[in-house]
């Protein structure tokens, strides 16, 4: 029998001080891997037991890629002598308790000499609480595979029906969010569209397949410059996706998508990329916390504590240049964790902490097959294929782990040479929460 | 909204005669691929949308290959022109009224000229309600899923108590049947034991871990030779695999297995892969059934009916070398969806049918890392490295899909001089059915 009160942290007893990482994400990773574990006990907790290279989770929904290429396992990473004082605890963080100097698990609480909170964002429905039961949310893994069967789910159920307002129910997709994650998932959705399911399904009529990409702001990728917006929404266009500007999502009950103005589009799928907000844990006083972030310092160092840090998403450091925060995407979250790690060494030495400084190294994003756009350092705008190599070479960089970088380079080259995708497999079927109708019609694997 | 009544199987009509597969297992992707679709219309119906090379299942399981490398997709195998009057729909069979010549499907009935039952197997308990409640059995790729999270949860917990009872149940496993799918299992399990999860999981003490295989008849792969047996046994035990011969398992709650005899271990996870059993469907008189199979005559044509087949495990063809039936491999369904395929078209054209014969190109199973035993023609037996070699060879070449076996392949190499699986990943936790403490301990993925 499994007895929770049998389970314990069971972490040992060390002489060293002990740093707990909360999170497994770029920050997180970055910091235990340059900290090593020679003058640090270093504790990292997470609830998923591997790294998610989320840059490329829309591969995963649009049945591109298997989750073993972009997620590597965390103990893996850890695995080698290096790290002999590092212990991963697959548990879910409850809370922290900053004047007990312990932070609390499912399975019980451990002392902390110094604390980082490294735990990112998650969906932010900003608090539609139709749109978080109805819509398909793109952050997880679980989320993607779920999307992935949906989508395929979809055309199946399009080719058997002559039902006209049911197949376009099916065929209709609406991706709410013009950030990178929404650009993204529409453009590998237009590539399927025009390559893959016309031979996949020859019963459907894919010129009645819709992409609606909705954006509440007035350009898609509004952090980028405004040149890679204005290319980004041609290449949109190109592709046939139907981008909505200034507009947002009022309401979706899992049928009908109900647009501000009152434009209705009957979809089956509504994907919800529109925004993300602080995971944030219990335990930090209010005037630590500002718009769902963790405020720090320059040495994120959370105000008010010399020993509990935030770093990445979950962090916000104003500075003149980002007053309100750092971008939410890798790289800050990369250089803010390898600076800790230094930092946390010269404060155990009682030296002077160096502050953080971003290093802005662009930003990218690909749109469909050939077409990427990135924004450099200098002023430099890139679109078109160009962009593309860059933006295939600097995510194969950053992937983890030597195998996921050989699998993702050779899907790619195979798919640019084939048109061809290769993981549309429907592993388990989707059913949203409560639509037996669905559930008794789906065909379930048989469990025997 | 997804109304059942607006779907069916919205085949189009046709002049040619109507051949339905139920099932893309072995027989039936053999069959229609030599089929071809010029003097038939061809319709594939199955519960997934993908094929699955089983033989490479229990990879999946112990965490050596993604899904994606032992599925291919069913419409990506018959998408070319070539199959231009081929449908594949994704629907659950219920039944088959022999006299009006219908199939009927959860979407209504379809009419047929010639019928072909390739439903394959499912697990078989022998009646055992407890254990299949509360074993993991090893047939679909979800199994295989649930497996791999259930072994990685396992060792996560076993990291996080200082209970030693509690510990041991998390480290015991108790594997039942000793044919290829048991062998193999116990096989890939072992070698994780020695090569991966003392360095993954440096706070456990691996030398605890225990691998039960239980097998009722008196040798492990009992359907291969006695010269393949002894080899295959010297081999588990050299690998520390416990193997008990000549017993079974009475009962399993979850947590205790006991075994005929009264002998009891204590474990989380008891894989069943103790037998299977023809997965039927209803209408067939049931002079055409004798033990869960279906009866048929040389021409696989099912006793009684001339336009109704089955292939491959489902079906029992009693010939004189084989008065059982053929064995419930992939050779038999595969060599009997390629004659049918000629037969049919003889049928068609009034010409004589041709009998099946099987040809046995011989039995192989592989234990651990670079040992395997093989059964050729002509009383050849092979063991250790160079049965290895051969099974490698013979399951790549077999495996469909070009992408796959690079895959595969380059998956196999990279673990044969790293000692390194590669996908070590919880995706979906595993709890078992009703198990309230479990599912609240458990670091269930944040679904927002």
């Amino acid at each position: 029998m499994l007895d929770i009160d049998k389970l314990s942290l069971n972490i040992p007893d060390t002489t060293k001080p002990r740093v707990v990482i909360i999170g497994g994400g770029f920050g997180g990773i970055n910091l235990a891997q340059k900290l090593k574990c020679r003058d640090f006990q270093v504790v990292m907790l997470d609830r998923q037991n591997y790294h998610g290279f989320w840059p490329l989770l829309y591969q995963v929904a649009t049945a591109g890629l298997e989750p073993d290429s972009i997620a590597e396992p965390l103990r893996k990473m850890f695995g080698s002598d290096e790290f002999e004082d590092f212990h991963f605890r697959l548990v879910k963080v409850i809370g922290v308790n900053p004047i007990a100097k312990t932070v609390s698990t499912l399975v019980g609480d451990l002392p902390y000499d110094y604390l980082v909170i490294a735990t990112g964002t998650k969906t932010n429905y900003f608090g539609n609480e139709q749109v978080k039961k109805n819509a398909f949310p793109l952050k997880q893994i679980p989320h993607a595979l779920n999307l992935r069967s949906q989508l395929l789910q979809c055309f199946e159920q399009a080719s058997m029906t002559a039902d006209p307002q049911l197949r376009q129910s099916l065929l209709n997709f609406v991706i709410v969010g013009g950030g990178p994650t929404g650009v993204e998932t529409a453009g590998a959705l237009a590539e399927m569209r025009k390559h893959i399911l016309p031979t996949d399904y020859p019963g459907v009529d894919f010129n009645k397949m819709n992409i609606y990409l909705v954006e509440g702001m007035d350009r898609v990728l509004p952090p980028m410059s405004p040149e890679a917006s204005a290319k980004t929404l041609k290449y949109l266009q190109e592709l046939g996706i139907n981008v909505k500007l200034g507009v947002v999502v009022e309401s979706y009950d899992g049928y009908v998508a109900t647009l501000k103005g009152g434009e209705q589009i009957q979809t089956q799928t509504l994907v919800w990329a529109a925004g993300v907000q602080g995971a944030l844990i219990d335990g930090l006083p209010a005037e630590a916390i500002e718009r769902g972030r963790i405020l720090v310092n320059p040495y994120n160092q959370v105000i008010g504590f010399d020993n509990i840090f935030a770093i990445g998403d979950i962090a916000m450091m104003k500075t003149e240049k980002w007053p309100k925060g750092h971008p939410g995407v890798a790289q800050p979250a990369i250089q803010q964790g390898k600076l800790l790690a230094k930092n946390l060494k010269r404060l155990k030495n009682n030296e002077k902490l160096e502050p953080f400084e971003y290093f802005d190294k662009g930003s990218l994003a690909i749109i469909g097959r050939n077409r990427a756009v990135a924004d450099l350092p200098k002023d430099i705008h890139l679109g078109g294929f160009f962009a593309w190599v860059t933006w295939l070479f600097v995510h194969i960089m950053y992937l983890i782990g030597f195998r996921n970088k050989l699998v993702v380079l050779s899907n790619w080259v195979y798919k640019f040479f084939t048109y061809e995708n290769g993981t549309r497999l429907i592993i388990r079927p989707f059913v949203r929460k409560g639509d037996r109708a669905k559930r008794k019609f789906i065909n379930k694997y048989d469990m025997e």
